[in-house]
């Protein structure tokens, strides 16, 4: 893996018409693969091989005592985001800082000696994507973009449309027409600009990246400001360094859909390490697939280096990705920690929803449910060890993927408004 | 109205059997209405005249500095709730210090000048319920309860059902069998006790207090440890206070169904002033109801002291209450303090909520949507000064009630998979 601070000559930046420290303390986009340097602006693809292009920084010193005097949300790591120094200044969905819950039930439940939940199911719009949203919408605002928008099934339409409306910026967010009615109100209720296109998934996101070529002032979220947007991930892994007492957990259990949160939870602790706040340790991350979309994990199992697409079918909608862009990544991170990958059916996905409401009073959706189901599996075959600290991410809120649960969990019985009726079913 | 912090002669706690400080520094149960005490304990009418009973206090000094020092949730102002000094060692929801939002989109919308969103929503079960709950969970450990239950058609059920799970005590939530398989999911995916009544939701009450009465160590949250819940809503104020920078606000809008929360929102505010915290300035408390649930609207503007209590006719369920216990005391708070009380009809309501969401990313549930849509009419009739710092509450998620709004909002267009198709849009 390439290094995750590294340093350029000269300030970017100053070259290419943005304001001083419009990215912060960004200072180019760098490809995963070549390590080719552009300037910063709205580009994700490497001009000389196509690979995936990163933030690169030069970071500043920065100390615990700052970070912890910052806002109570993701701007109290400002210094080390994509994002300028007066970010809290402009209007915005103020994610993060969610809580991290120490689970005892659920640790007895499983054996483990001691377990935290990261509870991302009460960000503003009731996922992680506020977090990665946040960041793309600070770039799309300097970079001047007119539009801010995205191709999205669920969760990323909602924050899209929500931190939209609330920076006051024209969204457009694009949908397979065929998404049930709930789910389309999700991000109606923010947007005059919900747009159904006939077509699969795989159909919106092709159309969305043919507007993003074509057209000028145009942020799609996940296309042209990805570099930027993705970065918001690490603040997952700084805040629960920072709620661990700024210190790093033995094993954390991540889902894995594109694989890029997974990626991203990696960099924050080394740039934690390597910045100096959290003192270097050796941990193990471990990535989460269902069964019926885990391409990453048959990968994994299978001891290859090669992702090999799959069609998805599974409940868990927003892990389903066939195609990973991040997979081979995810596969290098799992392997150098010493963790793995694992997956599990939707039968286990549905069974661990109802688990992590019963111990710990939290309902996730079913990417949740998916990360719970395989550290239970994780722990079952041995592969996670059960007397190290354990982190397990919880990305969203179960209310969102209703229909996924509704036949598994209900009431326990119908009585008559009587005392005597209340006494024979004898609770 | 009553002074809020009182003192007695002795600890009384200690001659009941409570553990020393099991409710912090609360001394009594005081009769609302003739000031009648009794010791701390499963009480919630006055022996005397049947009036409610509050909690009253001793306050120690307590400074800013110790509250800002505290954890991230309700229990940095433990010294005034009626909890232990060491509440948070017990497991909980751990709810509150959700975002207080500088709303200048809607503010301009409205034509105020400077206007905050505090956003409940946010909350770990999504609404204002986990606040209380946390407080009444603590009185059910205290008070050495078995189970932990109550009657409910929403958000109390599922916070309920949640903050049990999490505190592994046993719950057992009551609700209507009419209700709707949605609702039903969201408390049942917590607890396997979930007993659906054949009747309407005071028919269910009815037999939860039957079963309060019968039945030895059930603590039913909103029956017999009621005192200590209702307290849970002082946080909203003390929160709102801290986060303005330890000051009140001018004026607040707040959802009246009981009228519970607003008479506490007073209270706290109130004790605010008394233990020195902020200084002491007028403000002016504003109720919200809906048109079709409106009996302390109606007395209010009828000039009357008495609620004549209705059979509720609207969307916002959860404000519902036809015969609110606290609907005299909030006549007295909004007239004393030269606030007023307003309702709206269920299409104002649907529209406020699209309002809040397309201004400020905040998605509402229908009560959310009264109190914006009151706000909004308050400003309207002149009954609200639009130059003063404003207040309004937003209690809980929109995700609760979809089907409220389902019809309001949707797609703006279903084109073909097509760059031709998206500019035929002209977007």
């Amino acid at each position: 893996m390439s290094a995750v601070v590294t340093e350029v000559e000269s300030d970017t930046t100053a070259r290419s018409g943005l304001r001083e420290g419009a990215f912060g303390h960004a200072v180019a986009l760098s490809c995963r693969e070549c390590g080719h340097r552009v300037d910063l602006g709205p580009f994700y693809a490497c001009p000389e091989c196509f690979g995936p292009l990163e933030i690169a920084y030069e970071f500043p010193r920065v100390t615990r005592e700052e970070i912890e005097a910052g806002p109570r949300n993701i701007w109290r790591y400002k210094a080390l985001l994509p994002v300028p120094a007066d970010i809290e200044q402009s209007p915005n969905m103020e994610p993060g800082f969610t809580r991290l819950l120490k689970a005892n039930n659920l640790a007895a439940e499983l054996g483990l000696a001691k377990l935290w939940v990261k509870d991302d199911s009460t960000n503003p719009t009731n996922s992680f994507k506020d977090r990665v949203v946040a960041c793309a919408l600070s770039a799309a605002r300097e970079l001047d973009a007119k539009v801010f928008a995205c191709p999205s099934t669920g969760n990323l339409a909602n924050a899209v449309a929500a931190a939209g409306a609330r920076a006051g910026i024209k969204t457009v967010v694009f949908i397979p027409s065929n998404l049930e009615t709930p789910k389309q109100v999700n991000s109606a209720i923010y947007t005059e600009n919900l747009v159904a296109v006939d077509g699969n998934y795989d159909d919106v996101n092709k159309l969305a990246s043919e507007i993003a070529g074509e057209e000028d002032g145009w942020a799609f979220v996940n296309v042209n400001v990805r570099p930027y947007y993705a970065e918001g991930s690490k603040t997952l892994g700084y805040e629960i360094a920072e709620q661990l007492g700024w210190r790093l957990p033995d094993q954390i259990v991540i889902p894995v859909a594109s694989g890029s949160q997974l990626t991203k939870v990696h960099k924050a602790f080394q740039e934690l390490i390597k910045v100096g706040l959290v003192e270097d340790k050796p941990y193990k991350v471990y990535g989460a697939q269902a069964t019926g979309c885990s391409p990453v994990s048959v990968a994994y199992k299978t001891g290859t280096d090669a992702i090999r697409p799959v069609k998805p079918d599974t409940i868990a909608k927003s892990l389903a990705i066939g195609n990973p862009a991040d997979g081979i990544y995810v596969l290098d991170i799992c392997r150098e920690t010493g963790g793995a990958v694992e997956d599990i059916t939707d039968d286990e996905v549905r069974a661990a929803i109802v688990l992590l409401a019963r111990t710990e009073g939290i309902f996730t959706e079913t990417a949740g449910g998916t990360t719970v189901g395989c550290l239970k599996k994780l722990v079952e075959t041995g592969q996670l060890d059960p007397e190290l600290e354990t982190v397990v991410i919880n990305t969203g809120h179960g209310l969102k993927t209703l229909d996924a649960i509704a036949d598994t969990v209900g009431a326990r019985a119908t009585i008559a408004p009587t005392y005597d009726a209340f006494q024979a079913l004898g609770i």
